[in-house]
């Protein structure tokens, strides 16, 4: 393979023919599959049309193994064929984050840590992942590199696996840089995860400080100098969720913090269930360069995404025992109970016990607070 | 709601809040649910995070029905949750077509026949789609509006549903109008088709004329003028495939001819089976007008995409019966038997024979013969 050919994505890359299969095999293949190509798996370049379709041919695997990373991949074909658990979900979410790399990850990590926590959220074990790339003629060879690597590590995290693909190449000046789409089947270990079973009464829970992943975005976009630079909370979160739905906690809803923050999840809820939520400001995990960020700005860090936070609604009787769980896990060690759903009116709101003693209103953003924030 | 709202979509459309919850429920929403909202669908819009994920609950549906259009929509919820069949068929394609409209078709009916091609050829009745939409700001909401229609419509053809989706807005210049990817769920009826089955003495099928979507959108984006407008070939293809696999046909593989044409399909076959394939010029049907494109500016038909069109590879005592299965489907009716696939030397490859016996390699197309073709 020439290197030299990968300084910079061509329309040809997306054209079919010798340098598709250069692209797909040398970059894409290699780094999803690559390390393992001595154990088993059957990977050969799609030299026809760009497409990187992957094919796991699961054969008499036991279902326990199912979610295991021992689904033989046969490449060339239209469709992974899969082994399936009888409940699935199924979600999608494309990623058209600005800037790509950023502190704390990247696009890449970002694309498969945002699908993974769509289906936790439902309860559902996250098992396979397609990976749809839409790349800007020009794009730098080694970045892309970089992302796929990034895609690579951040499935292994959870033990999900990209199984089908499509990269298409436009030309320069009708992208920017990267968009990449996962869509994601989990197999529903916990059922019945529902925003509309939140009732009054239910115990929210945040899992670590929100508004990491806007303020890291934003401040690195618009080269706003900190003291101490913000990192993103980007992070896949199935075990963390996994491990307090396996202690028999009785949750109502699972929610990730993305677009909107904090503030949109409990105003979905509301809607969603008909109950007011009242949180208090103070038991709100924020960090302190967010909040001095925030400060600065006349941000609302409840407003700013998160991309590695979960919203809990639980039973009260069980929140205490909840807390502790995600307490104990390294990527719930801020976790707090931050407040109460409550037996709501004709409007439903979110209401946020001021520090000193003053309520607000906790709406969504508005307007384009920051486009491409994932 | 505030027609007036849709003349564009603007970036605030993206961003959460009261203009996400208009497009997602306005457009998008109504679009492909709308007309059955009085049925026992149910949906609210999502007004926190530009997200329209549909989450479709199958609580006590019995198996046989499961691929009807009986389960719940559940919105606001991150995934869907869907009863499975044991063994399913992943998928993804993301379309950039440009122009978005053209004769025969628009990205959204070209995204779902697309995704739905891709199941069927894998034997696999197409059940579930994602649907990941991002759109350029400033983009004709009317046009958004015709796109969603086409989805709608094509879906309902196989009787697919979209249970998921996503949207995101890009400012101006950072897309092109707008981009899709579709994901799909399938269930594998007919097991065991895959390239790697093809064997010598194999007959190969092709369904129809080729070239009929490359030629289609070559000649609208250039502004050729030819006599007869030459109309894209894009449909979805399980009705027709499904008749021939119900019938007991011995098929070793299938592939719908997208980028690169019947050519990428039959080279790639050589090169994941290891066999020749020898085809006869005079049996591939392509239309006049295609033909007289092709003449004109140089173009071999065999290179260029179809949308609607897959090609068999049969074992050979059901040749026969498999192309009369095929002449008598509408998508059809122009099916024809072109050639064999013989046993291979080191180098395999596709002979073209031509009418007056000469033969020549039919290779893939080079470069970057037309970017942006799906």
């Amino acid at each position: 393979m020439n290197k030299k050919k990968f300084d910079g994505i061509l329309l040809s890359h997306g054209g079919g023919g010798k340098e598709t299969s250069d692209l797909i095999g040398g970059i894409i293949f290699n780094g999803l599959y690559g390390q393992d190509a001595g154990s088993g798996y059957f990977y050969e370049l799609n030299n026809g049309n760009g497409r990187h379709k992957g094919g796991g041919i699961a054969t008499d695997i036991p279902k326990t193994d199912m979610t295991e990373q021992n689904q033989k991949i046969k490449l060339l074909e239209d469709a992974a064929v899969l082994k399936s658990p009888q409940k699935i979900a199924f979600t999608t979410d494309s990623f058209t984050v600005s800037p790509i790399f950023f502190k704390g990850g990247d696009i890449g990590k970002l694309s498969v840590a945002g699908t993974v926590n769509d289906l936790s959220v439902m309860g559902a074990k996250p098992l396979f992942l397609s990976l749809g790339l839409i790349i800007e003629e020009g794009f730098a060879s080694g970045d892309l590199r970089k992302i796929i690597n990034s895609i690579s590590e951040e499935a292994d995290k959870t033990g999900v696996r990209v199984v089908t693909g499509d990269t298409k190449v436009v030309p320069a000046g009708k992208a920017d840089g990267i968009f990449i789409n996962t869509s994601g089947i989990g197999e529903i270990l916990y059922d019945g995860l529902s925003v509309y079973n939140i009732t009054a009464g239910d115990i929210i829970i945040v899992s670590g400080n929100v508004g990491d992943h806007g303020a890291a975005i934003m401040s690195q976009r618009e080269g706003i100098e900190m003291d101490v630079e913000i990192e993103s909370d980007c992070a896949s979160l199935w075990d963390m969720i996994a491990a307090l739905l396996a202690d028999g906690i009785k949750v109502s809803a699972i929610r990730d913090a993305t677009r909107g923050g904090l503030a949109a999840v409990l105003n979905e809820w509301t809607v969603a269930a008909g109950v007011d939520i009242c949180v208090e400001e103070d038991k709100i995990p924020v960090s302190g360069p967010v909040k001095g960020f925030c400060e600065l700005l006349g941000f609302e860090p409840y407003q700013l995404a998160c991309e590695g936070r979960a919203v809990f609604a639980v039973k009260s009787e069980f929140a205490r025992r909840a807390l502790d769980i995600l307490k104990s896990h390294p990527l719930g060690k801020n976790a707090n109970i931050i407040g109460t759903a409550e037996a709501g009116g004709k409007i439903n709101k979110v209401i946020l016990k001021g520090i000193y003693g003053v309520d607000r209103l906790l709406d969504y953003s508005s307007g384009e607070l920051l486009p491409r924030i994932c």
